[in-house]
């Protein structure tokens, strides 16, 4: 008998045992039973806890990507200039991604159902992810670093352009090229450049 | 009967067939056999032609892509300076991709398989892209239009950074998102303006 537990402590254990089963049997071989079973509990208490197996899945994605989300926000945030602060950010937007979807290929899987479902969890993240490049954006225009604009719009447009290092599929898509495979950290470098070339000059 | 032809009218003559086949059932769903019979021939006569599905899909995909190619190339090659080739090779590819995509799902599915699977046919499309943006890229920098650089270095950064435009599964998860759709030829507009400002200013 274990000591009864408020019904968050259970959401967070069903979701730990859940994620559990993910990364050795693959998020699409897990159903709700392996997990009850797993728990010693019966199906039916799962589904008080999360009403679907997709609403479990999105309590892990939520975790993962908040975890990356607090990483890349320390980068926003942190010293030096804009420019700076924009490299740090987006390498390390890259090198979470990595470890997440490459060293944990159950993980990005399940990241890559998310993103097609459009869950709340992938919209969170990209939410954290604008308004940190935006914080790095505005604190450029105000010190003078960058040209005078509009921070949210500079925002969004470096989001969509920086899509091949954080996007999952486009990871997946880029690592698995026959040719001899690009450097994602060089080749976000050079990119990275050019954007903050095009934010120094300003649209005019 | 029909009079012989050579082998690469009968090679046109099954492509054609199968593309009709994969528009009206779907590309998972055809296979060679239904391809053979729509033809009214053997499944092994097939064969001696494309040694695979997905053979047949390659030639049928290296057709459409080349046709957008031509399109993209059309206007690089066009009058106005380099910034305004730039954008209308960009909005033309952004429309091929719209119309190839989208108003033929069944084409949308049969180029992202192929994405997938890294045909020779993306390659090749993808090599002509970029070759059609390094035209307008030096061109800028040799008329003083753009800061000096390396053209081939850029064109591979735009490449990059535009793929949000060109790339059936982002354009398709980009026009599934449950939000107000973004506007896809608005944020190309401001995506190419920062990159162009960056082309202007230069890499320093």
């Amino acid at each position: 008998m274990t000591a009864p537990s408020t019904a968050e402590a259970t959401r967070a254990r069903i979701a730990d045992t859940a994620e559990a089963l993910f990364r050795s049997m693959g998020y699409q071989k897990t159903a709700v039973a392996d997990i009850a079973r797993a728990l010693g509990m019966s199906p039916a208490n799962v589904y008080r806890f999360f009403p679907s197996k997709s609403a479990i899945n999105e309590a892990i994605c939520t975790r993962l990507l908040s975890g990356i989300s607090a990483r890349i926000e320390a980068e926003a945030e942190g010293a030096g200039t804009a420019e700076q602060r924009l490299n740090a950010l987006t390498h390390e937007l890259l090198k979470a991604c990595l470890e997440v979807f490459f060293t944990e290929k159950r993980m990005h899987d399940m990241v890559a159902a998310a993103m097609e479902e459009h869950w709340s969890s992938i919209t969170q993240f990209l939410d954290r992810l604008v308004a940190a490049l935006r914080r790095c954006v505005a604190d450029g225009m105000a010190s003078g670093e960058f040209a005078p604009g509009d921070p949210e719009q500079m925002a969004l447009v470096l989001k969509v352009s920086l899509l091949a290092f954080y996007h999952p599929q486009l990871i997946e898509d880029c690592l698995n090229m026959p040719e001899p495979s690009p450097d994602l950290a060089q080749s976000l470098d050079l990119t990275l450049a050019l954007l903050v070339a095009g934010l120094k000059r300003g649209l005019r």
